[in-house]
């Protein structure tokens, strides 16, 4: 069943404007989350799959930028488990795009149960999960019908970077709100260069994708995407991570996905890791990292400047452009990869 | 380069002595570790590969069963972006074989500088690490000569286990002394299972590994290891994340491989995901999971039984063996994956 567009790229091309439609809801609201900021030291992020992705670059933006402590909560201690744990002084955030992932909603009220203040970071407005949260920051990326995120997660990204304005990072707003053009000028480029990729990725099984930094959770959210709409192999692995083992996977027939913002301080390790990836007879294929990744790299999708603290909001772009893609190259379907359904149940 | 054995596979045999060894030196330091505890709260790992799995395990143990929150810093937050977070009342406790990763070393000399008490988990006695620690907990694995670490990581997960006890989790130390025997007669049994798993790995390419809560930190580290030393494409993930999208993943020829404790409140959830496995046509190897895995697996390794606490220690290693047979039935030498040292340097 091969189809000739999607839903999702559709979705994909929503994204500008439902960026600029959340940041207009959501900017407003940075003095609601400075009054919880007051009343807490750190942030627990609390989600799964594609959410949880947003929320590795939640946790770098704000331990990189506002000196709090911000890391990621494993949900079954709540769920499984059912343990008690001090959550004094603890902001926890729970990201969910239906905002009615029950692990999600029941992990929030077990973190406000052991003392935690709670934002929820939901889609889904009116959803159970923005109802119970002390803040609720809804992001306005309207109905999304394809399975794999894609409007819903940047603007999961767009929503905690409003967190840590909110939270006083030493952090322009203005550049925040240059974004939406930015993915307008992604969605505007030439497309030849994700077409090329995607024919290199047509024979291939199994790929390395690696970032670092802000740029890491976009390495694992491409990962996630090429897995579940592409059934390719795809290991999403930090840049350090990689080095500590799986860099042995890379082969001619297993090429590494490297992502950087076009500058900051992550760069010249991705470019690094290019030539490593090379030199061992590897395909690299960059995203974003300027003309220096360009340069390591087989192939290369270029993005425009963005600060590094929001270039994961347009580096997300190809990859979401190159899955589409491909999956329909391969003759799946991507709007309903097998086995997932929109809303996902754990327990 | 076919070798008959290795040197990898005596390391994993030497695993029950080296850990009576270990439990001997540590479990007299607990108050030690109890007066750090009073003067803490909560808990922060930094590591890196097969450390950071330990690091997984050491995570789901403490806030299991000590009520302090317990999750994973990242180390370029101290050496990439040089920013300084608030670790007032935090425990960090870094996990390094040798003792001598500039970034595990530079990450915990950062995060005492940024208020935090200090532990070091590690097999390198002297070194940088264990001597800059407030306590350091030394493993007594021996000289780890094979590239793949194995020793170093059960020793590893006992440390971890003691640093429960001293900062206590009501949990029972004399289960945690029963361990090396549990080794000793998963060593001992014949292995048939495990060669019977190799063999239908050997046409592989990919595969997916997963477990939930404890054992969630064996999946991870069996992956890495099919990863590094049998070029597997590997992809270990949580339970949870796995319904979240990678389920899609498996097929006929990207099997599943399973793990949990013999009890507790993740074998159920793991028979389930295994019953959707083999549902979408994908084989499902079990390691551990008692009857009832086994039951739900096409093929399956069992395990002694332990507490669910202390499961991991003995659930990784089947994967070793597996991981080291694969690799020799494969051509490749064990001992010394391509592209990896002992050592690991990432700046």
């Amino acid at each position: 069943m091969t189809t000739t567009t999607s839903v999702m790229r559709a979705e994909i091309a929503e994204q500008p404007a439902a960026l600029r439609a959340t940041l207009d809801t959501l900017l407003p609201l940075t003095s609601e989350i400075a009054a919880l900021g007051r009343q807490t030291r750190q942030v627990l992020f609390i989600a799964r799959g594609s959410s949880d992705n947003a929320a590795v670059y939640g946790g770098y933006l704000l331990q990189a930028h506002s000196g709090r402590l911000a890391t990621l909560a494993s949900p079954s201690i709540a769920t499984t488990y059912g343990a008690k744990v001090d959550l004094d002084g603890v902001l926890a955030v729970a990201i969910s795009q239906s905002g009615r992932t029950e692990e999600i909603v029941e992990t929030m009220a077990w973190a406000a149960d052991c003392g935690a203040r709670t934002v929820a970071v939901t889609n889904g407005e009116g959803s159970p999960l923005a109802e119970a949260a002390d803040v609720a920051l809804v992001t306005r990326a309207g109905t999304e019908l394809a399975v794999p995120a894609t409007k819903t997660y940047t603007t999961q990204l767009a929503a905690l970077a409003v967190l840590a304005l909110g939270l006083g990072a030493d952090l322009d707003p203005a550049e925040l709100t240059r974004v939406p053009d930015a993915v307008d000028q992604v969605l505007a480029q030439p497309e030849d260069d994700v077409e090329a990729i995607v024919e290199r990725l047509v024979g291939v099984q199994g790929a390395v994708v690696s970032g670092r930094g802000m740029a890491f959770s976009t390495a694992l959210e491409a990962a996630l995407k090429l897995k579940e709409a592409c059934y390719l192999h795809a290991m999403g692995l930090s840049y350090a991570d990689l080095l500590h083992g799986p860099i042995a996977v890379v082969d001619s027939t297993t090429p590494a996905l490297l992502t950087a913002a076009n500058s900051g301080p992550t760069l010249s390790g991705t470019v690094a890791l290019a030539e490593r990836v090379t030199a061992a007879g590897a395909p690299a294929f960059g995203i974003g990292g300027g003309a220096a990744l360009a340069g390591a790299c087989d192939l290369a999708v270029p993005v425009p400047d963005l600060p590094e603290w929001l270039a994961p909001i347009g580096l997300i772009v190809p990859a979401q452009l190159i899955t589409e893609r491909l999956a329909r190259r391969l003759g799946y379907n991507p709007d309903a990869p097998r086995g997932l359904g929109k809303v996902t149940q754990t327990s």
